[in-house]
Protein backbone atom coordinates (compact mmCIF):
# COMPACT_ATOMS: atom_id res chain seq x y z
CA UNK A 1 0.00 0.00 0.00
CA UNK A 2 3.07 2.74 0.76
CA UNK A 3 4.02 1.74 -2.94
CA UNK A 4 0.34 2.85 -3.93
CA UNK A 5 -0.03 6.09 -2.60
CA UNK A 6 3.36 6.49 -4.19
CA UNK A 7 1.37 5.88 -7.41
CA UNK A 8 -1.16 8.09 -6.43
CA UNK A 9 1.17 11.07 -6.38
CA UNK A 10 2.97 10.67 -9.97
CA UNK A 11 3.32 13.69 -11.25
CA UNK A 12 2.88 15.77 -8.31
CA UNK A 13 4.49 17.43 -5.80
CA UNK A 14 6.60 15.96 -2.45
CA UNK A 15 9.22 16.38 -0.46
CA UNK A 16 11.71 13.44 0.79
CA UNK A 17 13.87 14.24 3.36
CA UNK A 18 17.08 11.85 3.05
CA UNK A 19 19.54 10.05 5.55
CA UNK A 20 22.30 12.87 4.98
CA UNK A 21 19.95 15.21 6.16
CA UNK A 22 18.86 17.21 2.43
CA UNK A 23 15.72 17.96 1.72
CA UNK A 24 14.09 17.26 -1.87
CA UNK A 25 11.55 18.77 -2.97
CA UNK A 26 9.93 18.04 -6.69
CA UNK A 27 7.30 16.46 -9.24
CA UNK A 28 7.75 12.59 -8.97
CA UNK A 29 7.94 11.33 -12.36
CA UNK A 30 8.45 7.73 -11.89
CA UNK A 31 9.70 5.41 -9.16
CA UNK A 32 10.33 1.54 -8.78
CA UNK A 33 10.08 -1.34 -6.50
CA UNK A 34 13.16 -0.21 -4.49
CA UNK A 35 11.79 3.59 -4.15
CA UNK A 36 14.28 4.45 -6.50
CA UNK A 37 12.52 7.62 -8.10
CA UNK A 38 13.04 10.33 -10.41
CA UNK A 39 11.87 13.75 -9.76
CA UNK A 40 11.68 16.59 -11.88
CA UNK A 41 12.12 20.74 -10.98
CA UNK A 42 13.70 19.49 -7.95
CA UNK A 43 14.73 22.01 -4.93
CA UNK A 44 17.45 20.84 -3.04
CA UNK A 45 17.63 22.51 1.33
CA UNK A 46 20.69 21.56 2.90
CA UNK A 47 21.16 23.59 5.92
CA UNK A 48 18.62 26.03 5.16
CA UNK A 49 20.40 26.55 1.57
CA UNK A 50 17.75 25.91 -1.61
CA UNK A 51 19.59 24.71 -4.87
CA UNK A 52 17.89 24.21 -8.02
CA UNK A 53 18.80 20.49 -9.52
CA UNK A 54 15.97 19.71 -12.29
CA UNK A 55 15.83 16.43 -12.76
CA UNK A 56 16.88 13.87 -10.19
CA UNK A 57 17.20 10.46 -10.20
CA UNK A 58 17.44 9.55 -6.69
CA UNK A 59 18.10 5.95 -5.19
CA UNK A 60 15.51 4.45 -2.84
CA UNK A 61 17.45 3.25 0.18
CA UNK A 62 18.68 7.16 0.71
CA UNK A 63 15.05 8.10 1.90
CA UNK A 64 13.78 8.62 5.32
CA UNK A 65 9.94 10.03 4.76
CA UNK A 66 8.01 11.24 1.79
CA UNK A 67 5.84 13.94 1.70
CA UNK A 68 3.12 14.28 -0.80
CA UNK A 69 2.34 18.04 -1.20
CA UNK B 1 3.05 -11.15 15.14
CA UNK B 2 4.82 -8.00 15.91
CA UNK B 3 2.75 -7.16 11.60
CA UNK B 4 -0.41 -8.54 13.09
CA UNK B 5 -0.05 -5.58 16.20
CA UNK B 6 0.53 -2.99 13.43
CA UNK B 7 -2.77 -4.24 11.54
CA UNK B 8 -5.06 -3.97 14.77
CA UNK B 9 -3.35 -0.21 15.16
CA UNK B 10 -4.70 0.38 11.21
CA UNK B 11 -6.18 3.92 11.77
CA UNK B 12 -4.72 4.46 15.33
CA UNK B 13 -2.54 6.66 16.44
CA UNK B 14 1.00 5.57 17.06
CA UNK B 15 4.30 7.26 17.78
CA UNK B 16 7.55 6.39 15.91
CA UNK B 17 11.40 6.84 16.42
CA UNK B 18 13.23 7.03 13.79
CA UNK B 19 17.21 6.42 13.33
CA UNK B 20 17.85 9.79 13.08
CA UNK B 21 16.42 10.98 16.21
CA UNK B 22 13.02 12.36 14.65
CA UNK B 23 9.76 10.89 16.19
CA UNK B 24 6.68 11.13 14.58
CA UNK B 25 2.88 10.61 15.35
CA UNK B 26 0.29 10.30 12.98
CA UNK B 27 -2.65 7.95 12.05
CA UNK B 28 -1.53 4.93 11.16
CA UNK B 29 -3.02 4.44 7.28
CA UNK B 30 -1.14 1.32 6.34
CA UNK B 31 1.74 -0.10 5.82
CA UNK B 32 3.72 -3.58 3.95
CA UNK B 33 6.06 -6.36 4.89
CA UNK B 34 9.09 -4.01 5.01
CA UNK B 35 7.28 -2.13 7.46
CA UNK B 36 7.14 0.91 4.94
CA UNK B 37 4.03 2.64 6.49
CA UNK B 38 1.59 5.71 5.86
CA UNK B 39 0.95 8.30 8.38
CA UNK B 40 -1.89 11.12 8.28
CA UNK B 41 -1.99 14.16 10.22
CA UNK B 42 1.35 13.42 11.34
CA UNK B 43 3.59 15.17 13.72
CA UNK B 44 7.26 15.28 13.32
CA UNK B 45 9.44 16.51 16.64
CA UNK B 46 13.23 17.40 15.94
CA UNK B 47 15.06 18.10 18.85
CA UNK B 48 12.21 19.61 20.86
CA UNK B 49 10.92 21.74 17.34
CA UNK B 50 6.91 20.19 16.25
CA UNK B 51 6.12 20.51 12.62
CA UNK B 52 2.67 19.27 11.35
CA UNK B 53 3.71 17.01 7.87
CA UNK B 54 0.23 15.46 7.26
CA UNK B 55 0.61 12.33 5.14
CA UNK B 56 3.75 10.59 5.31
CA UNK B 57 5.33 7.33 2.98
CA UNK B 58 7.87 6.27 5.68
CA UNK B 59 10.69 3.62 4.64
CA UNK B 60 10.29 0.80 7.07
CA UNK B 61 14.54 0.39 7.33
CA UNK B 62 14.21 3.96 9.26
CA UNK B 63 12.02 2.45 11.75
CA UNK B 64 13.45 2.10 15.18
CA UNK B 65 10.61 1.43 17.60
CA UNK B 66 6.82 1.83 16.73
CA UNK B 67 4.65 3.37 20.13
CA UNK B 68 0.66 2.17 19.72
CA UNK B 69 -1.36 5.63 21.64
CA UNK C 1 19.11 -21.70 19.48
CA UNK C 2 18.65 -18.37 20.63
CA UNK C 3 15.35 -17.69 19.02
CA UNK C 4 13.82 -20.90 21.46
CA UNK C 5 15.30 -19.06 24.61
CA UNK C 6 13.49 -16.13 23.10
CA UNK C 7 10.16 -18.63 22.81
CA UNK C 8 11.07 -19.85 26.37
CA UNK C 9 11.32 -15.98 27.80
CA UNK C 10 7.91 -14.89 26.18
CA UNK C 11 5.48 -13.47 28.97
CA UNK C 12 8.51 -12.76 30.70
CA UNK C 13 10.55 -9.08 31.67
CA UNK C 14 13.51 -8.73 28.76
CA UNK C 15 15.98 -5.64 28.70
CA UNK C 16 16.73 -5.03 25.23
CA UNK C 17 20.19 -2.87 24.71
CA UNK C 18 19.77 -0.79 21.10
CA UNK C 19 22.09 0.63 18.76
CA UNK C 20 21.12 4.13 19.41
CA UNK C 21 21.97 3.52 22.79
CA UNK C 22 18.25 3.32 24.40
CA UNK C 23 17.30 0.55 27.07
CA UNK C 24 14.24 -0.69 26.57
CA UNK C 25 12.65 -3.02 29.58
CA UNK C 26 9.34 -4.54 29.25
CA UNK C 27 7.54 -7.92 29.62
CA UNK C 28 8.32 -9.88 25.65
CA UNK C 29 5.01 -10.25 24.09
CA UNK C 30 6.01 -11.87 20.85
CA UNK C 31 8.44 -11.93 18.48
CA UNK C 32 9.11 -13.55 14.57
CA UNK C 33 11.87 -14.59 12.85
CA UNK C 34 13.74 -11.02 12.09
CA UNK C 35 14.05 -10.60 16.01
CA UNK C 36 11.23 -7.84 15.37
CA UNK C 37 9.89 -7.97 19.14
CA UNK C 38 6.47 -6.75 20.95
CA UNK C 39 6.95 -5.59 24.59
CA UNK C 40 4.73 -4.54 27.17
CA UNK C 41 4.58 -2.23 30.25
CA UNK C 42 7.73 -0.86 28.22
CA UNK C 43 10.22 1.30 30.26
CA UNK C 44 12.89 3.22 27.94
CA UNK C 45 15.82 4.57 29.22
CA UNK C 46 18.06 7.27 27.54
CA UNK C 47 21.29 8.89 28.91
CA UNK C 48 19.84 8.00 32.37
CA UNK C 49 16.61 9.13 31.68
CA UNK C 50 13.06 6.65 32.28
CA UNK C 51 10.69 7.51 30.11
CA UNK C 52 7.61 5.06 30.80
CA UNK C 53 6.17 3.59 26.82
CA UNK C 54 3.66 1.09 27.53
CA UNK C 55 3.51 -1.20 24.35
CA UNK C 56 6.36 -1.14 21.63
CA UNK C 57 6.78 -2.78 18.82
CA UNK C 58 10.20 -3.23 18.24
CA UNK C 59 12.34 -3.65 14.31
CA UNK C 60 14.48 -6.70 15.62
CA UNK C 61 18.07 -5.23 13.37
CA UNK C 62 17.95 -2.27 16.25
CA UNK C 63 18.72 -4.93 18.89
CA UNK C 64 22.09 -5.63 19.67
CA UNK C 65 21.17 -7.83 23.37
CA UNK C 66 19.06 -9.02 25.07
CA UNK C 67 19.09 -10.13 28.84
CA UNK C 68 16.05 -12.10 30.54
CA UNK C 69 15.10 -10.86 33.88
CA UNK D 1 12.21 3.34 -14.80
CA UNK D 2 15.06 5.18 -12.68
CA UNK D 3 16.92 2.69 -14.84
CA UNK D 4 15.94 3.78 -18.38
CA UNK D 5 16.10 7.50 -17.50
CA UNK D 6 20.00 6.61 -17.12
CA UNK D 7 19.92 4.65 -20.30
CA UNK D 8 18.91 7.89 -21.98
CA UNK D 9 21.61 9.85 -20.15
CA UNK D 10 23.98 7.59 -21.63
CA UNK D 11 27.01 9.36 -22.94
CA UNK D 12 25.52 12.84 -21.78
CA UNK D 13 26.78 14.56 -18.53
CA UNK D 14 25.68 13.95 -15.17
CA UNK D 15 25.97 14.95 -11.59
CA UNK D 16 26.46 12.26 -8.68
CA UNK D 17 26.03 13.29 -5.32
CA UNK D 18 27.69 10.52 -3.16
CA UNK D 19 27.43 9.41 0.69
CA UNK D 20 30.85 10.83 1.55
CA UNK D 21 29.68 14.52 0.73
CA UNK D 22 31.97 14.34 -3.14
CA UNK D 23 30.70 15.03 -5.88
CA UNK D 24 31.54 13.32 -9.02
CA UNK D 25 30.17 15.19 -12.99
CA UNK D 26 31.43 13.23 -15.80
CA UNK D 27 29.92 11.35 -19.01
CA UNK D 28 27.68 8.29 -18.28
CA UNK D 29 29.50 5.33 -19.80
CA UNK D 30 27.56 2.43 -18.79
CA UNK D 31 26.06 0.92 -15.69
CA UNK D 32 24.39 -2.47 -14.66
CA UNK D 33 21.60 -3.34 -12.74
CA UNK D 34 23.15 -2.29 -9.40
CA UNK D 35 23.76 1.28 -10.48
CA UNK D 36 27.92 0.68 -10.49
CA UNK D 37 28.76 3.03 -13.21
CA UNK D 38 31.23 4.53 -15.59
CA UNK D 39 32.55 8.07 -16.31
CA UNK D 40 34.59 9.57 -18.11
CA UNK D 41 36.51 12.91 -18.48
CA UNK D 42 35.43 13.23 -14.29
CA UNK D 43 35.89 16.15 -11.88
CA UNK D 44 35.68 15.53 -8.49
CA UNK D 45 34.80 18.07 -5.80
CA UNK D 46 35.21 17.43 -2.67
CA UNK D 47 34.92 20.29 -0.03
CA UNK D 48 35.02 22.53 -2.75
CA UNK D 49 38.32 21.64 -3.75
CA UNK D 50 38.18 20.13 -7.59
CA UNK D 51 40.05 17.12 -8.67
CA UNK D 52 40.36 15.51 -12.44
CA UNK D 53 40.43 11.89 -11.74
CA UNK D 54 39.15 10.70 -15.52
CA UNK D 55 37.73 7.21 -15.90
CA UNK D 56 36.08 6.56 -12.39
CA UNK D 57 34.34 3.19 -11.45
CA UNK D 58 31.69 3.82 -9.47
CA UNK D 59 30.22 1.69 -6.79
CA UNK D 60 26.07 2.16 -6.69
CA UNK D 61 25.66 1.98 -3.73
CA UNK D 62 27.38 5.05 -2.49
CA UNK D 63 25.68 7.15 -5.11
CA UNK D 64 22.19 9.19 -3.52
CA UNK D 65 21.38 11.08 -6.19
CA UNK D 66 22.01 11.34 -9.67
CA UNK D 67 21.78 14.60 -11.69
CA UNK D 68 21.22 14.77 -15.22
CA UNK D 69 23.12 17.72 -16.87
CA UNK E 1 34.97 -23.67 9.56
CA UNK E 2 34.70 -20.23 11.75
CA UNK E 3 31.40 -21.98 13.33
CA UNK E 4 33.36 -25.07 14.01
CA UNK E 5 35.30 -23.65 16.32
CA UNK E 6 32.60 -21.90 17.95
CA UNK E 7 31.51 -25.21 18.33
CA UNK E 8 33.85 -26.70 20.08
CA UNK E 9 34.04 -23.89 22.34
CA UNK E 10 30.16 -23.99 23.90
CA UNK E 11 30.40 -24.70 26.93
CA UNK E 12 33.04 -22.78 27.05
CA UNK E 13 34.64 -18.82 28.10
CA UNK E 14 34.41 -16.67 25.06
CA UNK E 15 35.53 -12.63 25.06
CA UNK E 16 33.12 -10.66 22.32
CA UNK E 17 34.27 -7.21 21.10
CA UNK E 18 30.92 -5.53 19.66
CA UNK E 19 30.66 -2.56 16.87
CA UNK E 20 29.40 -0.28 19.54
CA UNK E 21 32.58 -0.76 21.85
CA UNK E 22 31.24 -2.93 24.57
CA UNK E 23 32.87 -6.22 25.26
CA UNK E 24 30.78 -9.12 26.37
CA UNK E 25 32.61 -12.23 28.45
CA UNK E 26 30.89 -14.79 29.31
CA UNK E 27 30.14 -19.18 28.61
CA UNK E 28 28.63 -19.98 25.16
CA UNK E 29 25.60 -21.95 25.48
CA UNK E 30 24.39 -21.87 21.85
CA UNK E 31 24.88 -20.34 18.63
CA UNK E 32 22.97 -20.31 14.97
CA UNK E 33 23.87 -19.39 11.60
CA UNK E 34 24.01 -15.75 12.06
CA UNK E 35 26.11 -15.96 14.60
CA UNK E 36 23.46 -15.17 17.15
CA UNK E 37 24.47 -16.06 20.55
CA UNK E 38 23.24 -17.11 24.11
CA UNK E 39 25.84 -16.35 27.11
CA UNK E 40 25.62 -17.20 30.68
CA UNK E 41 27.02 -15.23 33.21
CA UNK E 42 27.91 -12.35 30.97
CA UNK E 43 30.07 -9.78 31.92
CA UNK E 44 29.86 -6.21 30.16
CA UNK E 45 32.68 -3.53 29.47
CA UNK E 46 31.91 -0.12 28.24
CA UNK E 47 34.71 2.63 28.73
CA UNK E 48 36.54 0.71 31.75
CA UNK E 49 33.10 0.01 33.63
CA UNK E 50 32.11 -3.90 34.51
CA UNK E 51 28.55 -5.17 34.70
CA UNK E 52 27.26 -8.31 35.37
CA UNK E 53 24.68 -8.80 32.87
CA UNK E 54 23.87 -12.75 33.42
CA UNK E 55 22.34 -14.35 30.53
CA UNK E 56 22.36 -12.53 27.04
CA UNK E 57 20.92 -13.37 23.22
CA UNK E 58 23.21 -11.30 21.00
CA UNK E 59 22.14 -10.68 17.55
CA UNK E 60 25.17 -11.49 15.58
CA UNK E 61 25.79 -8.75 13.05
CA UNK E 62 26.66 -6.63 15.90
CA UNK E 63 29.79 -9.31 16.54
CA UNK E 64 32.91 -7.77 15.35
CA UNK E 65 35.82 -10.90 17.30
CA UNK E 66 35.24 -13.69 19.03
CA UNK E 67 38.22 -14.39 21.72
CA UNK E 68 37.89 -17.71 23.19
CA UNK E 69 39.44 -18.02 26.44
CA UNK F 1 29.43 -3.17 -17.96
CA UNK F 2 31.64 -1.69 -15.07
CA UNK F 3 32.89 -5.58 -14.53
CA UNK F 4 34.09 -5.66 -17.79
CA UNK F 5 36.00 -2.56 -17.60
CA UNK F 6 37.79 -3.80 -14.17
CA UNK F 7 38.58 -6.61 -16.36
CA UNK F 8 40.55 -4.57 -19.07
CA UNK F 9 42.40 -2.93 -16.47
CA UNK F 10 43.96 -5.96 -14.86
CA UNK F 11 47.31 -6.03 -15.02
CA UNK F 12 47.29 -2.31 -14.88
CA UNK F 13 47.00 0.39 -11.87
CA UNK F 14 44.25 1.47 -10.32
CA UNK F 15 43.40 3.64 -7.55
CA UNK F 16 40.92 2.95 -4.92
CA UNK F 17 39.02 5.42 -2.77
CA UNK F 18 37.36 3.52 0.44
CA UNK F 19 34.61 4.47 2.58
CA UNK F 20 36.96 4.90 5.72
CA UNK F 21 38.84 7.45 3.96
CA UNK F 22 42.03 5.88 2.69
CA UNK F 23 43.18 5.63 -1.12
CA UNK F 24 45.23 2.10 -2.53
CA UNK F 25 46.82 2.61 -5.54
CA UNK F 26 48.30 -0.67 -6.87
CA UNK F 27 48.56 -3.02 -10.01
CA UNK F 28 45.01 -5.18 -10.50
CA UNK F 29 45.31 -8.41 -10.18
CA UNK F 30 42.06 -10.34 -9.79
CA UNK F 31 38.41 -9.21 -8.51
CA UNK F 32 35.56 -11.32 -8.24
CA UNK F 33 31.27 -10.82 -8.64
CA UNK F 34 31.35 -8.59 -5.18
CA UNK F 35 34.57 -6.46 -6.46
CA UNK F 36 36.26 -8.10 -3.63
CA UNK F 37 40.33 -7.59 -5.55
CA UNK F 38 43.82 -8.15 -5.43
CA UNK F 39 46.47 -5.52 -5.63
CA UNK F 40 50.33 -6.03 -5.32
CA UNK F 41 52.65 -3.22 -4.64
CA UNK F 42 49.65 -1.31 -3.26
CA UNK F 43 50.61 1.69 -1.86
CA UNK F 44 47.97 3.19 0.77
CA UNK F 45 47.78 7.28 1.42
CA UNK F 46 45.90 8.30 4.80
CA UNK F 47 45.69 11.36 5.59
CA UNK F 48 48.52 11.89 3.46
CA UNK F 49 50.83 9.28 4.74
CA UNK F 50 51.74 7.18 2.74
CA UNK F 51 53.00 3.34 3.53
CA UNK F 52 53.49 0.42 1.26
CA UNK F 53 51.70 -2.45 1.74
CA UNK F 54 52.64 -4.81 -1.12
CA UNK F 55 49.87 -7.09 -1.56
CA UNK F 56 46.06 -6.25 -0.49
CA UNK F 57 42.90 -8.64 -0.47
CA UNK F 58 40.12 -5.61 -0.31
CA UNK F 59 36.62 -6.21 0.49
CA UNK F 60 34.37 -4.97 -2.14
CA UNK F 61 31.70 -3.19 0.03
CA UNK F 62 34.22 -0.77 0.75
CA UNK F 63 35.20 0.83 -2.39
CA UNK F 64 33.32 3.88 -3.19
CA UNK F 65 35.58 4.73 -6.44
CA UNK F 66 37.89 3.42 -8.60
CA UNK F 67 40.19 5.17 -10.93
CA UNK F 68 41.98 3.36 -13.49
CA UNK F 69 45.46 5.62 -13.70
CA UNK G 1 40.44 -15.66 -6.93
CA UNK G 2 40.46 -13.30 -3.68
CA UNK G 3 39.24 -16.40 -1.94
CA UNK G 4 41.70 -17.88 -3.68
CA UNK G 5 44.64 -16.35 -2.50
CA UNK G 6 43.45 -16.07 1.48
CA UNK G 7 43.27 -20.11 0.47
CA UNK G 8 46.89 -19.86 -0.66
CA UNK G 9 47.88 -17.67 2.99
CA UNK G 10 46.60 -20.37 5.24
CA UNK G 11 48.89 -20.84 8.28
CA UNK G 12 50.99 -17.95 6.81
CA UNK G 13 50.70 -14.89 8.43
CA UNK G 14 48.31 -11.91 7.64
CA UNK G 15 47.74 -8.44 8.86
CA UNK G 16 43.66 -7.24 9.05
CA UNK G 17 42.36 -3.69 9.02
CA UNK G 18 38.79 -3.55 10.36
CA UNK G 19 35.70 -0.91 9.88
CA UNK G 20 36.41 -0.01 13.64
CA UNK G 21 40.09 0.95 13.22
CA UNK G 22 41.24 -1.54 14.79
CA UNK G 23 44.39 -4.03 12.80
CA UNK G 24 44.51 -7.43 13.71
CA UNK G 25 48.20 -9.83 12.74
CA UNK G 26 48.14 -13.10 13.19
CA UNK G 27 48.31 -17.03 11.63
CA UNK G 28 45.38 -17.51 9.13
CA UNK G 29 44.16 -20.94 10.25
CA UNK G 30 40.72 -21.31 8.45
CA UNK G 31 37.97 -18.53 6.36
CA UNK G 32 34.55 -19.52 4.73
CA UNK G 33 32.79 -17.94 2.01
CA UNK G 34 31.58 -14.62 3.96
CA UNK G 35 35.26 -14.01 4.66
CA UNK G 36 34.89 -15.46 8.36
CA UNK G 37 38.33 -15.87 9.73
CA UNK G 38 39.92 -17.61 12.10
CA UNK G 39 43.33 -16.45 13.20
CA UNK G 40 46.05 -17.77 16.09
CA UNK G 41 48.70 -16.04 17.67
CA UNK G 42 47.00 -12.52 17.34
CA UNK G 43 47.98 -9.44 17.97
CA UNK G 44 45.52 -6.85 18.03
CA UNK G 45 46.41 -2.64 17.60
CA UNK G 46 44.57 -0.21 18.31
CA UNK G 47 45.57 3.19 18.95
CA UNK G 48 48.93 2.47 18.59
CA UNK G 49 48.27 0.01 21.38
CA UNK G 50 49.23 -3.87 20.97
CA UNK G 51 47.53 -6.63 22.79
CA UNK G 52 47.79 -10.38 22.52
CA UNK G 53 44.47 -11.97 21.81
CA UNK G 54 45.71 -15.57 21.13
CA UNK G 55 43.01 -17.26 19.14
CA UNK G 56 40.28 -14.80 17.39
CA UNK G 57 37.13 -15.59 15.31
CA UNK G 58 36.70 -12.71 13.00
CA UNK G 59 33.12 -11.56 11.21
CA UNK G 60 33.91 -11.08 7.38
CA UNK G 61 31.77 -7.98 6.84
CA UNK G 62 33.96 -6.06 9.54
CA UNK G 63 37.23 -6.56 7.20
CA UNK G 64 38.74 -3.70 4.86
CA UNK G 65 41.57 -5.15 4.18
CA UNK G 66 43.65 -8.17 3.93
CA UNK G 67 47.60 -8.02 3.91
CA UNK G 68 49.79 -11.10 3.95
CA UNK G 69 53.02 -11.03 5.63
Amino acid sequence: MPLNILERHTNKIVMLTLKDGRTLEGKLIGFDEYMNMILEDTEETRDGQVKRLGTVVLRGNNIVTIVPK
